[in-house]
This record gives structure tokens, sequence and C-alpha cells, in this order.
């Protein structure tokens, strides 16, 4: 599901906005595209330290919507820059090897974040 | 409310993400930081192409969530990068000088987006 186009987008550093809702609002948390790691069948892992507020909403409804851009990467038509909006839906993980993974990578996370999108729309 | 570090930020490109939500779901839009305009009372104007789910959304609550971050600007305890998360208000202009002044610097804007932030936390 995920296009070479945004694995591109990937080797570029960016914010990336992860949206969690509740039926009371709806939150917004970030990480950078640098801390994504997609796995062989892609799902995006990222390192959680806080997200409290998203860990909160996940249990409720883990639904997740996912911006991510970069400036640097051709979009539709020659546009200077794309960007992917992914729908899907997002657990935390706190044992494994994926998390044994992340965390020698990112020795500050306390869960892992993973997101299993089911739909990714190239946005430019 | 906007920091000098915020402004800072905008100094850089990354992409913005903007959540409205309703009842029934939120949207996530973008723009990039290069995009926003401050105005001198600390209004954000950007561009609006398309934003029509933010459009549909704001008839019904006119609550946004803006995020943005950039990587090359020095966070709290030195942390390399920083990020702000901005709740507020948003609508739609289509007329009016401000809405002149936009049209000028992005000729393809359909209708400004103007955000009111009520709150604007450095995250980083």
């Amino acid at each position: 599901m995920l296009s070479k186009k945004f694995y591109d987008v990937l080797n570029y550093e960016g914010s990336v906005s992860i949206t969690s809702w509740t039926k009371a609002a709806p939150h917004v948390t970030n990480t950078w595209n640098s801390f994504l790691v997609v796995t062989d069948d892609e799902r995006l892992l990222a390192p959680a330290a806080g997200m409290h507020s998203l860990e909160n909403d996940l249990k409720e409804n883990n639904h997740v919507i996912v911006t991510l851009a970069a400036r640097e990467v051709e979009g539709k038509n020659g546009y200077q820059g794309t960007g992917f909006r992914l729908e899907g839906t997002a657990q935390l993980v706190s044992s494994g090897a994926e998390f044994d993974m992340m965390k020698e990578k990112y020795p500050f996370l306390r869960e892992i974040l993973e997101i299993t999108p089911e739909s990714s729309k190239q946005l430019l």
C-alpha cells in the first residue's frame, strides 16, 4: 500500500502528525519523519515517550489519522513537495522483538506506537 | 501569545497539520510552514485551495488543533528540534484586504483559512 514516494518522504526530515479521537475530542501528537520505522508488512513503528492523551484515546477508539510531508520530494504535476495522509489503527506495544529493536534505536522511549495503515493517500 | 521560538520555526520549511472535527470524526488537512502569514494581532492566515472537509467541519464546530515543527530550531534543554501545538478557532474568508493580500501571494487559493489561536504550547 505504501508507495515508493512515501518512502522517499521518509528520507527527509519533517514533523509527523498523529490524530486520535474519542467522542469527547481529538488529540494531536507528533513525531519526526526520521523516527518512523516501516516494517516489512508495512506497519509504522514510532518511539512513544509521552503520548499519554493518545494512549487514553486508543483505549476507546484505536483509529488514527497520520500526516507527513517533505518539501524536497516532487509531488504530482511537478509540484515541489509532497505529503501523505494515512488512516489506520494503532496500539502501544511495550515488549517483544520490535520493542527491543526500537528501544536500542531510541533509548528514551516508554513504549512503541505501532500503526497499521488501512489507506494511504498522496495529497500533492 | 506566540513566542519568538514560534516565529523561529516559521523560518524553516515543514508541514503543518490542521485538525478539525465534528461528532462524526476528525479530518486532518495540511499546509507548509512557509505558507503561514501571522498578522499583527497573532492570527494565522493560510491559503486554502482544497480543504473541503475542513470547510464542512467548521460549519458545525469552528475549533481546530494546529501542529508545526522544525528540526533546525533548538527546543528545550538543547534538544535539536522544536514544535508547537496551537488550539483555537478558524474560519474561511473569501474577501477583504487580507484575502486580497494572500491572493496576490498565493494565486492558487480559493479562500483564506484564518486561525485565531487561543493557546500555544511548545512541545519540545
